[in-house]
């Protein structure tokens, strides 16, 4: 059942993380199959996949609310990946993290920093940022 | 003291959010004139003054960032009206509220609604969106 | 697209909350029409209508879950008002909200009470229980 | 039964608060006679009645963490006015709330001194403080 | 003193997470023998130990809180076991967290279901449940 | 620019935490060095340096906002140890972690109390207290 929006969600979660992506949700489909089809159909079939938004800003959003709620470290590394792989520039990430210090406080913002950090280390972008 | 700072912020506050935002601040400084201060100079002449990221994009990822949190009502309704003031579509608006619901949870989500329909009303956007 | 899990969550929203909870979710899509969707076809359709788990069972858990969250106080009323409705009883309500205090603190918990209260007097349930 | 424990938290609350402490329990204990136990008993008779710090540190604390949580206005309120009950001064309050923009952001931090501010009106002190 | 609330907070640790609970209370009496007390006396022996909800529920509605809190992974982890002594299915445990989706979001639901695959796997549940 | 606020946010860092803090913010700079200048600047050159409260007070009130919070343990840590480094004492530590078991939760004050327990064994303090 609902194949079209298992389907426009894969294609969504490649177009907005790649190989990476499609990899975090098959892991999670080998314990907990219908959760991993629920993350497809919900998240990157409905959600993402809608018009009236660009992608790079969705990414943004994303990081920015997983760096405030601040209790989702893993979620927010495959955020940082994915808005990188949505075209957002190095310095868009960094600039999104360090204005959480304003909303939820610099500690959020700097264990935001620390995913950023080991994100940019994984796919080989310096810092300090030149 | 710090007047460049200072004078720095009050430019980007009125670039951000107009006469509005300024009225919020100087209702502030009646009581707490020091933490006005603060907020116009860290928020808005370091932060928000900051090369790298446009204003819409900073609009659109505090906009995530607090409906997410969940707890900060009175500044959404501030953000969703400043993120109109800086050119965000409505559609945005309700397109980055709607995704919040994937990251932290439907009732944020739901009350991130509640601010936007809010501002919508004040401003004259009708709503649902055509 | 996707009538059959619209029709599914239509009838586990009745089946969990009656008319109070439909009257919701059409005042909801009046403004968010998509939203409304959403939280029918996400919330009800998907995850309340499966099994494994009865709907006493789920109503309990959401009303842990709000009282402890403590940022939305509209969504937990609604919820305690849904746990009435698909039997619970008023004691185990106050119990789990009480029980909230060891997991989120006791403000939490006295916030959960204060909606508690609210509820239980729309439906004519006397305070203190007997 | 705990008569002992009931006892010496009664009189750590009106020591706390005052009056104005132990009508807030009483009122509670209207609608849910053993949580108001419980919140005398645990909380003032065997946490605040602990030797090894004192009452003014105990409320700064507490006004500190209910601040930065965000999703407790009214015990935020009931704990500056016992603050200033056990002595703190109001410049004090202000400066602990001041501070919670650093770890909790700004948001939490303005409504907190909007608490503050109520509080302060309420018992005659004027704000800004001179 | 308080010996009967102590006593009665062992057996209740005892009835709903066996010798694993003891071992955890024992191991912080080690370094916080007064907050090892409160834990026994208050957590189990005043609130667990109460009538008008049952321990399948208790656990369930702890399970809910923690994984919706998301700050909680050593205390959830605890639980998840708990919720299994006390005779809750691996199935509900599994749709409980997956609840926790609409009320807290994905990353929450997900980091829960993480705490739960580490539990099942040391006691020896298969995912994915048949 | 700001030199000033720099210098003295620098010197109140050394007197807050020794050697260590300013190890952790020059430890940040080496990637993210405009942060690590806001986090002199305004947390210690704006806030910390404030009048109206002293250094203690000021400790003891950001362990108990980072305790409450629960997602902030690193920089948990780090204030554990300014606060004994300004002079608060072990026993004021332990009581202010145990005291947000009422205001944030007992998985909260537990976390609080592992980190305390981490400090103190870098530190060379005994537990339990005598």
């Amino acid at each position: 059942m609902s194949t079209e929006r298992y389907e426009r969600g894969a294609r969504m979660l490649a177009a907005v993380d790649g190989p990476a992506g499609l990899e975090v949700v098959e892991n999670l489909a080998k314990s907990f199959p219908d959760f991993a089809r629920y993350v497809l159909e919900f998240s990157f079939g409905d959600i993402y996949a809608r018009e009236g938004l660009g992608l790079r800003e969705r990414e943004l959003a994303t990081v920015a609310a997983l760096c405030a709620l601040g209790n989702a470290q893993p979620q927010l590394r495959v955020h940082v990946h994915a808005a990188l792989h949505v075209g957002c520039k190095p310095a868009e990430l960094v600039e999104v993290v360090m204005q959480m210090s304003i909303y939820a406080g610099f500690p959020a913002a700097l264990n935001g920093l620390a995913a950023v950090r080991e994100v940019f280390a994984e796919v080989g972008i310096q810092l300090p940022l030149a």
